[in-house]
């Protein structure tokens, strides 16, 4: 028989605290007509768009380390990867419901700094703390943020509708996200916007595991193949200035692309479409962040990376490129 | 400047196999349109209802201890409280978003079991598994679920309803429910249907903390008092079972009845109603779930309990009763 435990009072006292302070923080917002503080929030959900949900855990120690970089950024975090996966399936967030287990050991003010991490990225998306549970433990820091939103368009972008002969784009640049970004990124909503404004991306994914890794996830579920231009992938200045490397010689742009091809956490959107499309996207495309056409979606599966001369190596999740020169 | 770490490549390849035998498992469904394996999941919504969003997080040691309950159940109950809430909102379950953090000493067929928890639940009550996030770590098991419902009627349930002179009532028994009830309890979302198909709550929470705080949540939220009945608190046989006590003495009656007011976890439905619909409502249940009326809405504020002889004490929550006997 097990004993009794905190288990069955998990709300204690400093925790209603939390959600009280939470529902003054919030107002209110004309699509969620019941918000904070009761058992379930209720949305208002309109009709001719599909009704998205994302959800990511985050664990101090694997995610983030919260004795580094400080609990508001790992709260912003928490919230930043799920706005990244609604931009991804070309939608936008409405609500975001926040569950945190809280080490025993840190004052309420610990909790209110990650919490304040949340509330401003989503004050920032139109995307408000809208319930959640709080709960303290001797383990450590957990957050799951859930992510209720709808897609900009009647129908979600999926990861399942690349075509052979779709240009394959990534915005921004890509690797050693490690250094800090992966904490301090802004979620590609508005670059997702923009972009089905202008055309019609068949599909899309956002880059966390790493490029070598997600465009894999786009073909399987796509069924078909690619080729990946290596020297068109956009390399971040995060891994040239971090990596102690000159540049000079093809090993340190092997090892570059190495990194942009693997460290993940970037998210930036992956996306496929037609070739008349990204030509009218480069056209019209009028927001800061860059994209780049590096590849091309091909008939047959597996995805071929092209060196600069032409020939091609297989490239695979997470597998270093020290196959060629 | 933090190390590499295990971070940037949270999905290792046994959690993709989970999530490819999940998408196995759990076949479509009308209302979502886009399932598991995508950035986020897409969910029709109707118009003309609430869609509803709950989320708890359960950690090792604090809500179950999976050592002693095994991780089915701990999977079970990680859904099973969300349906509650849902319930007490007057709604059902649409899908479920499970996120798990998996210790990596246990194996994936552990996981499996976990995940089968989720399923089985999921599945008695409509509300399949739509997405998660799975990462394994040095810490304990943690799970976050959240799910996405609606409401049955136009609109939902809320704690803030509640109006002098209106019965209160509770479904089942309360107390005593660490004896294993907590793991294994039918979240009442039949219950829920048959009362709203009846008659109009005003109020309505579910006892997740224990009655003598929940009540105080819809009694603050309303704005109102409230006088509860002692004799009439229906105690579960997993207080007078369990407790080593015959009952014989007005001691014993009065520790049973401290168990049935704050052990919590019960997650019976706790609503008020006008009186006019309790007399339908006593007329026309059918549900073998039974109801009982257990005091009455006053104006003013706080709670009262009254003991056999009419002297009364208030009630705070979590407070033991040993001021009358």
């Amino acid at each position: 028989m097990p004993t009794r435990n905190s288990g069955l009072t998990p709300t204690t006292r400093p925790e209603f605290e939390l959600i009280e302070r939470l529902r003054s923080v919030v107002g209110s917002h004309p699509r969620i007509p019941l918000g904070i503080g009761d058992d379930a929030a209720a949305l208002a959900c309109d009709g001719g768009r599909e009704t998205l949900v994302a959800t990511d855990m985050l664990l101090d120690g694997v995610h983030f380390l919260v004795d580094e970089c400080g609990p508001y950024l790992a709260g912003r975090k928490a919230l930043a990867v799920n706005l990244s996966d609604l931009a991804a399936m070309g939608g936008r967030g409405l609500a975001s419901f926040v569950s945190i287990a809280l080490p025993h050991s840190q004052p309420m003010s610990w909790a209110d700094e990650l919490m304040q991490g949340v509330i401003d990225l989503g004050a920032e998306w139109n995307c408000p703390v809208t319930g959640g549970d709080t709960n303290s433990w001797n383990g450590p820091l957990v957050i799951n943020v859930a992510v209720v939103g709808e897609t900009l368009q009647p129908q979600s972008i999926r990861r399942s509708g690349a075509k052979p002969g779709d240009a394959i784009v990534v915005t921004g640049a890509l690797g050693g996200s490690i250094h800090g970004r992966h904490l301090r990124f802004t979620p590609r909503l508005e670059e997702a916007a923009e972009l089905l404004r202008i055309a019609s991306p068949h599909a899309m994914i956002d880059i966390s595991d790493g490029l070598s890794s997600d465009i894999q996830h786009i073909l399987a579920a796509s069924g078909v193949g690619a080729r990946i231009e290596a020297a068109a992938i956009p390399v971040h200045p995060d891994v040239t200035l971090h990596s102690g490397l000159a540049g000079l010689h093809s090993e340190d742009r092997q090892a570059w692309l190495t990194h942009a091809l693997n460290d993940g956490e970037d998210f930036e959107l992956l996306f496929t479409l037609p070739l008349g499309d990204w030509e009218r996207l480069q056209a019209e495309w009028r927001h800061p962040t860059p994209l780049t056409r590096i590849g091309v979606v091909t008939e047959g599966q597996g995805c071929m990376l092209v060196g600069n001369s032409g020939e091609s190596v297989p490239l695979t999740a997470g597998g270093y490129v020290h196959q060629f020169g």
